[in-house]
Parts: structure tokens; C-alpha cells; sequence
């Protein structure tokens, strides 16, 4: 049996892009629908009750393009939104439990750090995980606000002093605890990955949700016969603004010139 | 006659707070109800159209609490989103024309610098006004994407290195053009004014679009016969999403103890 619906992911922003990077990796045979909230970007710096909000139009969105499973692409929504999955008549995959399980399985020493949005920090979603697994681990947070705000404007090389001073001055208080494993709890944040790198140094394992989340959509999604067997439509990508960042970073990240982005009206949906 | 209805005042976060706290200055018996879009901060790096829809539903939810000139204390707005005005039945002041006629009589020497965000740098709409009264002038012009969110974060002192290294990496290529004036284009930008004063030196004055806009509406007002010969209510603080940041912010710059910001809906506006 062959189920050629679309899957359909969704960020705040480009930062699910990193996601729909891994999934092409380990399922090329699938169709992807893309929803990037461009016009509402950030999400991790808002209210619970507004990133739930925002997620309930995204997931709607989706669904009304026929998607057959739906990705929170993003660690704010994951962490402080996971509940709206009850709503959905899809099977729904958030990127938090899975890194936190790579987390556990990639730590010697069982210091792991995370780093996240504002939102996703103070819900402590990858610590709950994490503990789950690992009871003994020692867990070290730190919020990160303004990477999201560097990554949209493209701000991301190791070259570039704002976005190494932004590392330094979010990394460093974590580092000296002494973790050997970070979670990059936002998925903006492989974008700044070198940066990221170069702070931390290489005794750390950084930990892509991207990659640990596409590992178990493709396990689940074997599990559950809903594997497409064959490619029939192209992927699409939908924003609710135009955005240049956007169009540039899905070059950058899927390695494809033919991406345009069709704008929607999330509000009314 | 005295006219008690009170002025509405909106930007898209807190940086309109620098406005309100210039018009209290000189109009200091008229109430203000001030909207900010907290829920969909910042403004400054989305398209036209997006700015244009936000601003006539910020404008419509002033309107319906009853106002009788509505300020769009937002130089997004006030660059892209002027025409809005024509669907207005109250008058509407915009903070751009102000600063620009205020930088025309500062400057000695007609350089002038304009920052902003990327969507009013793009509109030139300072340039345009500038132009207008000092067709001989030079004007340097640099978008500073960062500054709304660092503002928004509440990281806006000397001694922090990231505010500092954002101000230096905008600043500097404008500082070197010999400019005399500095027309800080973004009503968040005064937060930062000290950080914005260490790098550009003594030398270079800085225009505040808050100052210069209250200073017209009093004018506008007065010659209209629109203001009030006493308070009758509180001033009143809309926000679309929760935000501590916020009500340090208006603490901190209206020095006032008291104030509670209530939530809207805007998208239901």
C-alpha cells in the first residue's frame, strides 16, 4: 500500500526548514507541504496561550491541504503546544522527546546542556524528557533570545561578531558546568551550528531535533504503513508573509534553486 | 470646550512608550489609550502588505475604545502604512514628517544619518521628507534589524557587549560619512539612545521622533481646539499578547507604578 498524502510540517518561521532537511535525507520518496509563519515570527518570546493559538491556525492550515501527519517543526510549539494534538484527526510529531532521548543516549557524563526560545526554556519540556530516561542526569538551561531574530535576518556566520557574542554570552554560563551533549532546542538553531561549534568547542555533542525527529517519523511512519511509495506531487512551501530570508535559507538548506513560496492568510484560517 | 475623548497611540510592541512618554511631557492633562502588538512583535522586518493589515486593525481597535486622534507611534508604520490615514474619521498623526523637519534644523552642516528598520529604510520615506526642506541635504541611511528585538529582550545598556557590537556593526558605516544628525527612524530606538551615544560620539545630535511628533500634536491640537481642560480617566494600556518585558518597559520609562496592561484580541478586531 502506498500513502501518497502530503506530510506537512510547520515552523514560527525558516527554522523548520532544518527539519524538512533531515526528512528529505531519510525519506526522499515523500511530499512535504511547508507552513513557515513569517508573518508572526518569533514565537518563542509570546505567551503560552498565543504560541497555542498560532499552532491551532498552522495545524488547520495543514490539514486543509490534505496532510497525512503533521510536524511541529518547532521547539517553542513542541514544548508549550504539544496538547493541541488532541485535536488533530493526524497522527502529530513534536521535535522535544526525541532529541532528549538522542541527548541521553550521545552524554558520557550525563551533563547535558539545553538551549531554547524563551518559551520552550520555561517549560522545561527537554528537562522532563531528559529525566524521564536518565534520572541521575544533571540538566543545564539556558534561554537564547535573540538567536531566532539573528537566524531570520540571516546573521550566522562564525565570521559575523554579533552572532559569536550572542553565542558567548548564552553559551558560556552553560558550558562551564561542564556538559559533554547540547541540545539545540530551537530548530533555528542548527543555522547557527559553526558559531554554536565554535564557542563550545569539540568535546560537545551538539544535538540536531531535526535529525533525531526524522529517525522516528520514518520509524512510525513504517510502523503505521503510511510510507509513499513513489513521489507524485512536488513539495510545496506556504508563508504568511513574503519573505527574501526565507526563499534564501530554503536554497541554503534543501539545495534547491526552484523553491517559491506561496504567501497564505493565517488569520483567517 | 473641552474635548475628554482620549488620543490612541499604537506601535508594534513597546517602543511607542518612548512617544507616550514625550506627550505627557507637554500634554500632560490629556488621557491616552495605547495599543501594543505585542502578539506579532516586530513589524519592522515584515512586507508592506502584512504592515498595512496590521495597522488598520490596530487603528480599528483604537478607534473603538473611542479616540479622538490616533498617533502611530511606529516608524514601520508611519513609513509604509501612512496612507492608511485616508480611512480614518479621526485625525492621524505619523512620527516620520516630524523627526525629518526637526534633523533639517539641526544639522550644521546637512549631513544627516537615518536609522530604522528594514521595511522603513527600504520605504525612504525619512529621505523623502528630509529632501523636501533641504533639497541640498545628504542623507545616509542604515537599517538596524537587531535593535527591535534587543529592545524588546530589555538588553539595552552600555555594558552589554551585544547591544554594543549591534550599535558599532549599524552605526559605524554612517558615523564615517561625517554626518552631524542622527534621526533615530524607530520609536525603540530611544531606549537605546546611550548605547547609540557611546558609539556615535558627542558630535552627532540625536533626534528623538517622539519628542519632535508631541510637540506637533499639541500644536495640531491647540489650533483645532481638541484639547482637554482636565483628566477624567486613566490612561489605559493594550497589549495583544502578555508580556513582562512591557510592563517593565512602561515602568521604567513613564515611571509609574500602577500600570496594567490588558490583553485584546487583535485578529478578532
Amino acid at each position: 500500500m502506498s500513502d501518497k498524502r502530503p506530510i506537512g510540517v510547520f515552523d514560527s518561521g525558516l527554522g523548520g526548514l532544518t527539519v524538512v532537511k533531515e526528512l528529505k535525507k531519510v525519506l526522499p520518496q515523500e511530499t512535504i507541504v511547508y507552513f513557515g509563519d513569517t508573518g508572526r515570527v518569533p514565537y518563542g518570546n509570546k505567551s503560552r496561550e498565543i504560541i497555542r493559538r498560532y499552532a491551532l491556525q498552522d495545524e488547520r492550515l495543514l490539514l486543509s491541504n490534505g496532510v497525512k501527519l503533521i510536524i511541529a517543526a518547532c521547539g517553542t510549539v513542541s514544548s508549550v503546544a504539544k496538547d493541541t494534538e488532541s485535536e488533530l484527526p493526524v497522527p502529530f510529531v513534536e521535535v522535544v522527546s526525541h532529541a532528549a532521548l538522542a541527548a541521553t543516549k550521545a552524554t558520557k557524563n550525563k551533563k547535558i546542556g539545553v538551549i531554547g526560545t524563551a518559551a520552550t526554556i520555561k517549560s522545561r519540556a527537554h528537562r522532563n524528557y531528559i529525566l524521564s530516561h536518565m534520572p541521575d542526569a544533571e540538566v543545564y538551561e539556558n534561554s537564547c533570545p535573540l538567536f531566532v531574530p539573528l537566524v531570520e535576518e540571516g546573521i550566522t556566520s562564525v565570521g559575523d561578531t554579533m552572532a559569536v557574542e550572542a553565542a558567548k554570552r548564552y553559551l558560556e554560563p552553560i558550558i562551564k558546568e561542564g556538559i559533554d551533549t547540547l541540545i539545540l532546542g530551537c530548530t533555528h538553531y542548527p543555522v547557527l551550528s559553526e558559531v554554536i561549534r565554535k564557542i563550545c568547542g569539540d568535546g560537545v555533542t551538539l544535538i540536531n531535533m531535526g535529525e533525531a525527529t526524522a529517525a522516528y517519523v520514518k520509524e512510525f511512519m513504517t510502523e503505521n504503513d503510511m510510507l509513499s511509495q513513489e513521489r507524485t506531487a512536488p513539495d510545496r512551501y506556504l508563508v504568511s508573509d513574503k519573505s527574501e530570508s526565507f526563499s534564501e535559507m530554503a536554497r541554503t538548506l534543501l539545495g534547491s534553486d526552484d523553491i517559491e513560496a506561496e504567501t497564505v492568510d493565517i488569520e483567517k484560517i
